[in-house]
């Protein structure tokens, strides 16, 4: 068995709406500049993980692992897909931990990609949708913004959280997304243009909204073995878990909480032998400026119902506490959902490296990625350490 | 870590046109059955993995592995979707063995499920083809029969093979679907009506085609340890292994033979320590008759070539040499794509147990599973065996 797991390489696409870039030219964009990264070789990489949501209706293709594998030049390795919503990227992360843990394989790629802006933005949201339950909320009627616009809804009824405490989530991620180039929306904006935005489902207007995206990443993982042999630069994966909750919002037990976060939470900080107060920085799943908050607050940084204030207070920037979404979060980084969870691992890496420049933050030893699907039915989190 | 890993529980639906049957009931069905074979309790379980191609473009749903979990009263618990087109449920049998070997995991429920027959025929043609290449076969206007039916020439080109021994392919496949009460043909064809069908993809007929079919099945795993507890019947996977080749057809160094299979026997049987004249039977992917041929060439079987004359001369028959698909395979039992892998895996433990009734074959040790994505881009290996 390999015990311990390290990320040996990074990769990353710009986000955005890519007119010259398709599907896999992406995804092996990513994938290439993380094995170049990694300094390793070709013939050195035995599995190929990739997390992708919805490739089938956005692009006519399944069977994206030997896709991959094949237009990156790796054909004959061991390749497969991992799907789970837009926390698609960090399953498939998750799933090439635990190969290298069962002592099968040493060393791996882990990918994640969505091409989403090649349909219409209607279609985008049914297809999207497949992420809820078709049966019970899909037909219905419902979308993502409507789902969660009902959660922030539930949060500022339960806990008097405001849209001033909201919205200052989306200036936040912003502000951090201005000093990141590979950013969709790499600039600022002010609590006024945010809470004057179009509205989109209330109370949640279009600056609390990520946005559709097209974009890949890719990490290189290696056992501890193979990462003392190839690599000078290793992060460490030091606890991996996730867990599940109701696929519908309607038959969980409150609106107001996300218990697949919280559930996996207790999980990865029990692995990793730490505790909330021991994380330095967090990436985490702000799909809506309201998901942040919840996820903050299930994740332990704060009590329920503080998050909002954590926000206000400046907590969550650069400079404060627990710096959270230094990447620019979906917000402001942008949202190609299979891709999210592997991007949120080269943030953690850049910034656990001391490479995440104009947003580096200070004494990082210790980070948490947060990725969830849909409306918290799936949520996965790893912890991430220099040493 | 966990070094032997045991299917301790079976479950599997009939597979056909199941109009009163929705994607959900189907999973849920067999993952229940498998779970009361097992004789577990739902407390013991620590993730779900489910194998399916499509369920977006089939049912507008995604997000599998929460649903499922959902909808089986596991909530809380792990949960992912694997995909690999055909070949899904076998890489969602791979993934939960190396979970299991990780030591992260004892217990683990992997179900495959596919819901094909919702669509127009004409749509589940086009959705089947995002296993091959869209950009260079699809939208060229390939299609998989096309595609099989020119490795078939091929094969016959080389070879001398021919479309009599193609056809006693699926002779042999619909007499053993005939003792198969779960298989969407239950009935017995003669080499005259395969031979007389209407025309698909020549030299390829209806009756070389696996049909469009519903259906689902699930098998639960356990840690040694775990089903020593817990079982009183354990089958073992004594390897697992896997391999890819160029999703296009057209980059393939032959069309005459599947490279993809032949590197994933090479790995399967190094790692059980057994040659092809070992396995006492073996579930092939025989998605169309001429790769049934090109499967157990490809296993070693047999040589290249030698294909066709082995069927011909029935040594793959219930009472031959190596019986192939007792279920009476992808043909004659249906072929709901996620759900095949785990249905071999289904109809190889009912072989070792020596519960497979009228088709059970004498002296059952050791049996091959052997499950292919789209033309061959990826194949998936299982050995299983009694002790």
């Amino acid at each position: 068995m390999n015990k311990k797991v390290a990320i040996i390489g990074i990769g990353i696409t710009p986000f955005g709406e890519l007119w010259t870039r398709g599907y896999r030219d992406l995804i092996t964009d990513a994938g290439t500049e993380a094995i170049i990264d990694s300094g390793i070789d070709g013939k050195d990489i035995e599995g190929l993980y990739i997390g992708s949501m919805s490739p089938g209706r956005f692009s006519g293709q399944e069977h994206i692992g030997a896709l991959v594998a094949d237009y990156s030049g790796l054909t004959g390795i061991y390749a497969t897909r991992i799907e789970g919503a837009c926390a698609s990227g960090s399953l498939a992360l998750r799933e090439a931990y635990l190969a290298i843990k069962s002592g099968e394989m040493d060393v791996v790629v882990v990918g994640g990609v969505e091409k989403m802006t090649d349909v219409p933005t209607s279609s985008a949201t049914v297809t999207l949708m497949g992420a809820g339950d078709q049966e019970w909320e899909a037909f219905k009627g419902a979308t993502f913004p409507s789902l969660y616009a009902m959660m922030a809804r539930r949060h500022m009824f339960e806990y008097g959280t405001t849209i001033e405490q909201i919205s200052q989530v989306a200036v936040k991620s912003h502000e951090n997304a201005s000093r990141n180039p590979n950013a969709q929306f790499p600039f600022k904006v002010t609590i006024d243009q945010v809470m004057n935005s179009s509205m989109i489902a209330d109370p949640l207007r279009l600056l609390h909204c990520s946005p559709l995206s097209d974009g890949a990443a890719a990490v290189v993982l290696a056992s501890e073995a193979a990462a003392k042999e190839l690599s000078r630069d290793p992060v460490w994966i030091t606890a991996s878990a996730s867990a599940t909750d109701t696929i519908a919002l309607h038959d969980r037990v409150s609106l107001s909480r996300m218990d697949s976060t919280i559930l996996a939470a207790e999980k990865v900080y029990k692995k990793a032998g730490v505790k909330p107060d021991d994380i330095d920085f967090a990436e985490v799943h702000d799909c809506f400026s309201i998901a942040e908050i919840m996820a903050i607050e299930g994740l332990g940084f704060c009590k329920l119902g503080e998050g909002g204030r954590m926000a206000q207070e400046g907590e969550l920037s650069l400079d404060g506490r627990i710096p959270t979404n230094t990447s620019g979060g979906l917000k402001g980084k942008g949202h190609p959902v299979g891709a999210t969870g592997i991007a949120q691992a080269v943030e953690a890496t850049l910034q656990l490296r001391g490479q995440a420049d104009k947003r580096q933050i200070k004494d990082a030893e210790r980070g948490l990625i947060h990725n969830v699907g849909g409306s918290g039915a799936t949520t996965v989190i790893h912890i991430l350490e220099r040493n």
